[in-house]
């Protein structure tokens, strides 16, 4: 194999004519002074010549530490994912750490394997953004003690871990409200699974102003696999069975974006006009939604910035844990685009 | 820090009352032939209760195998990388691989120290998505035989090195007959930077096809920083830069959807309606590309199936490797939208 191949301590000392263990020293920062400093420039600039690059797998192993944090997404082919990756590993690589991705595709199975695949390797901590209510792989790392932080979505017993979650009960509260403000007097709401905390959250936040304003509502219920959750196809069956029903709301909310693009979909296959006979709005503004057709008004959360988020706090968590588990909620804002429209508007 | 509280090999010896070396023998398939059967089942159940996960950080040291992978990508942001992390993904994943990602953000200083910290790690091989045409980064991992494959971009000096590309000679020629097709007579190409091969490659062929069949055409070379290739806001100040110098092609083929979608941008701002003045053909089908507005003809690259293929011939390369470097090109489709129409045609 070529690995074999790779340029190593041996070569230098070779090269040099000297012992293993007399390069090892020159190049190790505590070691050195026990080397004279002339050694130390040979054995330096021969490394570089031969273009060594040391090997930290023995330095990992006498400290446990190896710089590397393992992170689970459901699916990155999902548009929120990447912005959160990216502010995840942005922050993580000047902090000096790699961050291993592993997929779940909200698979419990798959994530409780991967997640022990990276306990083996000794990642330092874990992110996790592919929680259920009920979690195995979270369970796996609590009882394992890796440092963890939930993010996007978190457990039901949310007091035994770390989380960096979007305020899910103040942006329904935008949605519902920018709905009323157009005039439309009943609303429903397309819902994602209720085994994932961020859907339950929204829905239950729908329902609560609802009923608390007295608003005509009706709530289309996910009665699909989990690995549908959140897709442009639950969004058209959702809405599908919503306009079999009859469909008297003409103010709709989709638990996100895509599920939103498929709810347009079924509405025009029946030619019904977006949006002018109804409205819709979605919710995460993810990337394209702004040049899609039409324009999603959306509620935007900010995935990157969260992804910075939790990977500080992990980072924290590891290098001086706190007493108690921190729950942080950051705050996503409307953003009104050409989804919705005044209620019987005058286009109509 | 909470890792110390990990189960490990002495709380399952301290547990049984035996020595920390008797049960790591009979945790360990190789020596467990040592140990009586008995005992060798007392220290599986021991470990199972208390949730043990073996650390595989001292056997990688003796084996020199670490069962990872890097993957360095422009950035994820870009969405043709996420189908494509996602093959090279599952693909390495179910051979029981973990993939670490980093990014290079298109400059070549980050991709390099990314790249070294990688081979630091001691992983078994990269894959690189980010090439320039020279890059050191891609020299570095041939200096230090890690086994490599490039994917989506190349190096100028490709014998050295595998890889698995999208036949970009192949997805202009559909381009333009495309276009010619509908009757257009004057083209022109938004070029991404000379720099990267895949951009080179499609300048040059566009250039060869039109030269060759003798049609009129022109190319809008591009002239910013390596971090804005292919980026909408690089198709906006191509279009724009075409705009104001006269504009005589109706027939536009873009470096990629993204320059694409910023062309489009730009000839709105002027009123040209697109594809009823201008038709414009992006490259890549990215996701989303169809539901924008308009929906954009492209050429569709098999991205999730590139990155499969590139998993695979790099696990290939690390078990037997090839006498001699291979190339594998992959065809790409002509998908029809409405961003382009007839010439001249009857909505003008």
């Amino acid at each position: 194999m070529s690995k074999r191949e790779r340029v190593r301590i041996k070569d230098i000392a070779d090269k040099l004519g000297i012992s293993s263990a007399t390069v090892s020293r020159a190049l190790n920062p505590k070691t050195e002074s026990l080397i004279g400093k002339d050694q130390i420039k040979r054995v330096r600039e021969m490394a570089q010549k031969l273009g060594y690059i040391p090997n930290i797998g023995a330095a990992s192993l006498r400290t446990q530490v190896t710089n590397t944090i393992g992170v689970v997404i459901p699916d990155i082919l999902n548009p929120i994912f990447p912005p959160m990756i990216k502010g995840i590993q942005s922050y993580l690589s000047s902090k000096g750490y790699v961050t291993i991705f592993v997929a779940s595709n909200n698979n419990q199975d798959e994530a409780l394997e991967e997640v022990r695949r990276l306990i083996m390797r000794n990642v330092d901590g874990l992110i996790i953004a592919s929680a259920f209510l009920e979690d195995e792989s979270v369970n796996e790392c609590i009882s394992q003690n890796v440092p963890l932080v939930l993010v996007n979505r978190s457990i039901r017993k949310g007091e035994l871990v770390h989380q960096v979650l979007s305020d899910e009960q103040h942006g329904i509260d935008l949605a519902v409200n920018h709905l009323l403000s157009l005039g439309h007097k009943h609303l429903v709401y397309l819902s994602g699974p209720n085994t994932i905390l961020q859907s339950l959250r929204r829905r239950e936040a729908f329902e609560g102003f609802c009923l608390q304003r007295n608003i005509a509502f009706d709530i289309v219920d996910y009665d699909q696999d989990d690995t549908y959750a959140f897709s442009v196809e639950a969004g058209r069956d959702a809405a599908e069975k919503y306009l079999r029903s009859g469909c008297a709301a003409t103010g709709w909310i989709a638990a996100n974006d895509l599920m939103a693009l498929g709810a347009i979909e079924a509405c025009r296959k029946v030619n019904l006009r977006i949006p002018e006979d109804i409205s819709i709005c979605g919710f995460n503004n993810m990337p394209l939604t702004d040049i899609v057709n039409p324009s999603i008004t959306t509620i935007s959360v900010p995935f990157q910035e969260i992804g910075v988020q939790a990977a500080k706090m992990l980072l924290q968590e590891i290098n001086a844990p706190w007493p108690s588990k921190q729950r942080l909620l950051m705050s996503p804002h409307l953003v009104v685009r050409q989804s919705t429209a005044a209620a019987n508007g005058s286009k109509r």
